[in-house]
């Protein structure tokens, strides 16, 4: 790592939601996310359309700037999140000609002019990251496009759009209808006034186009992007889905097999409402959860599970990839991530709350419960369920009983100090068992 | 991307299952491999102890050597799969101290040596990569590294041990006791002969500190990871996790915490069996499979899931590191994972082999199963399941019913001229709907 290298100069077009919270979290926690690049990460400007306008996350004015032509200038990393094709795109393009690393989240360009923003990027020996563009912080990108790259993906499944994840999941979980959904989704914030985009899966298509590029190494232009919607899923069919054990969830496929017309190897690319086996890792991605479900040759099936939207999601993809194009100035590769900048204590178990599951068998006589449940408060520790099950003593031997205590949380060391005196009291025969409980 | 880039070269330390795994694919499919990298990629040896022992994967007899030593001499990469502490270390110092680049998978070595490792790299500037040190291919030292490197990671609780995953699985699904469980697992060759370091905890121990140490920026000794491992878990203990809505699973827990005892901000880092609720997403993780769940600030929860061992597996996430390390070479970054060399044709919807499920409302009368089944063998679609659901039509209207017919796979094209006909056909109403089935 090289000492004293300048800072990074970092340009943010668009103050929307994820512009206001990268730029938030870039002053915020910009000496922390310098300490993990190797570099200092200097925040030059925020390019927004109204000065003005109110932000979900607080800027400083002298930042502020309309003219995002000329923040370009002298920037050695450009944020795009403005959204939309143009002026992002040709923006992207003087960024990148001007030898800058480029951030996107912008899904729409990607899909629709990836093979020229990655040719510009190419020419000049820059790189351009997009994590946040599928699935916001859920890693997808970097899995493919390193994780893999010595593999051979067969085929990616993806529920890439949360809106109508949450529609079909509350149709499917509810029994509401369509309609009944939406509005359900509008009112929770998760579908925009025009839900278009969303609920006719031209987003998941969007994402498809993205992802099958990436993992089969191929140009797949959107228009071959198959695309179905889901507004005509009716409760008829979530119950026919139901009947023969399957879900419905509108899936982006991306898939690589041989045209069984042609016989030529080919990539097929679809979004469309598909029904799975309820017990497919897929299905258990409930509510606006997103979900990519990966085959590859060697690694065999994957899955990649988390909020696949948000401010605060895709401002952390975006910084993640801030932080990448940072290292990769530095030190021409991921290196510094193994730093110990941190370098924070370790805490001993003793120290650490837990919640214990302890299984003590008793001598079952009138008055062990009370006992029992004083020794757990002489210690401070608070019970949440006691279970009592039958005598279960070996046979000849005194009548037992085994009682099962889960705690609320508490220090290791009250709960081993409990458990101490609990071996020592005369109605227990032994503690059967001690586990930690966690979620 | 600079062209004519000399080929880089490629040293593999060690013959087991996964070096000769790796080797294999690189002998194999070196070519693509070299695209995706845009450098050649070149086997110059793979230095194993007995150059007699037989392979899980052919390796030419004039690339093998005992002298792993001089294998080091002018490699550009190297790939340590040996396993154990030493040679492991001296020869990965060597090669690092060379300029070359270290990809291993030896999690052993990194838990106790990391720290040591990761210096001699950064001193040079040359990288050591470790994907397939936890969870084999399932992307979790990227994703940590890279992905979440703008964010606060919070908590990690993981499944990293398949064998004492497979076993609990079993204890739970089955009701079989460790003992049982575990002599399937032998049967299986999920445990090994000595099934220690598995059942005890250290492998997941070794794992957890790797973990933590890279989520939080900090050198955690491995005599900080607190262990405990699974044989002391009794079939009442899984009895009493039921019956509180619960599972035991082995976690390894990586959490950064303010120690309530010191009030310091530190690291809490443990391996020991844990009851989750059944309805978390760990619950999922069946079989020998692992899991990774991650919390984040800003990105929230996240799980990483898939096959966490394995030759196959393990070698994935090795030839990933490979392709990463030769991209670093040639253009300081991981542009060419954009490239398009492969250049695939899109396969039209018509000829991709759907299986689909189709609802058909028709008139409730006698001979129109057997009409509708012909339909589809005119069409050569082979019907799986046919249900038949009560009268649904409007008061007052002819009495109907309503088909749902599930296919075998068949072309899209013949799908839809089925569809066609059955729309056509007299005893049809209408057809209330079509979705496509997966998994």
């Amino acid at each position: 790592m090289r000492e004293n290298y300048r800072d990074l100069r970092i340009a943010i077009l668009g103050g929307g939601t994820v512009g206001a919270q990268v730029a938030h979290r870039l002053l915020e926690a910009g000496d922390e996310l310098g300490q993990r690049s190797g570099a200092g990460l200097e925040l030059i400007g925020v390019a927004v359309r109204d000065l003005k306008a109110e932000r979900s996350a607080p800027i400083p004015a002298a930042l502020l700037t309309t003219d995002a032509q000329s923040l370009l200038v002298g920037a050695d990393i450009v944020v795009e999140l403005m959204g939309g094709i143009e002026p992002a795109r040709s923006l992207i393009l003087q960024a990148l000609q001007s030898g800058a690393d480029v951030i996107t989240a912008n899904k729409a360009l990607l899909a629709e002019h990836g093979p020229e923003l990655f040719a510009a990027a190419a020419k000049v020996g820059a790189q351009l990251y997009y994590e946040a563009a599928v699935a916001a912080a859920i890693p997808i990108i970097r899995p493919l496009r390193d994780s893999l790259a010595g593999d051979h993906v067969r085929k990616i499944m993806g529920i890439v759009n949360g809106t109508t994840n949450y529609i079909l999941d509350e149709m499917d979980t509810k029994g509401l209808s369509f309609d009944q959904a939406l509005k359900a989704a509008s009112d929770l914030g998760y579908a925009e006034a025009d839900p278009t985009a969303d609920i006719e899966g031209y987003d998941a298509a969007q994402k498809a186009c993205i992802l099958s590029s990436l993992a089969f190494h191929t140009a797949v232009p959107l228009a071959d992007v198959y695309r179905e919607g889901i507004t005509d899923i009716s409760a008829s069919q979530m119950d026919a889905a139901k009947r023969s054990g399957h879900v419905i969830k509108l899936l982006a496929i991306c898939e690589r097999l041989v045209d069984p017309i042609t016989h030529q190897e080919g990539v097929s690319t679809r979004v469309h409402p598909t029904l799975i086996p309820r017990d497919h890792p897929l299905a258990a991605a409930h509510g606006a959860n997103n979900a990519v479900y990966v085959e590859a040759e060697a690694a065999g099936p994957l899955m990649f599970y988390g909020a696949g939207a948000g401010g605060l999601q895709t401002a952390s993809a975006v910084l993640g990839d801030i932080v990448s194009a940072a290292r990769r100035h530095v030190v021409g590769g991921p290196g510094v991530g193994e730093s110990t900048h941190a370098g924070l204590p370790s805490v001993p178990l003793a120290h650490v709350e837990s919640r214990l599951q302890i299984s003590v068998i008793v001598i079952d006589q009138p008055g062990v419960l009370a006992a029992i449940a004083g020794v757990f408060s002489e210690h401070d520790v608070s019970v949440e369920t006691l279970h009592q099950s039958g005598a279960m003593g070996p046979a000849g031997s005194e009548q037992t009983a085994t009682l099962v205590i889960q705690t609320h949380l508490a220090s290791e060391a009250r709960g081993q100090a409990t458990i101490e005196a609990l071996e020592k009291h005369p109605v227990v025969v032994s503690i059967a068992g001690v586990l930690r409980v966690e979620g």
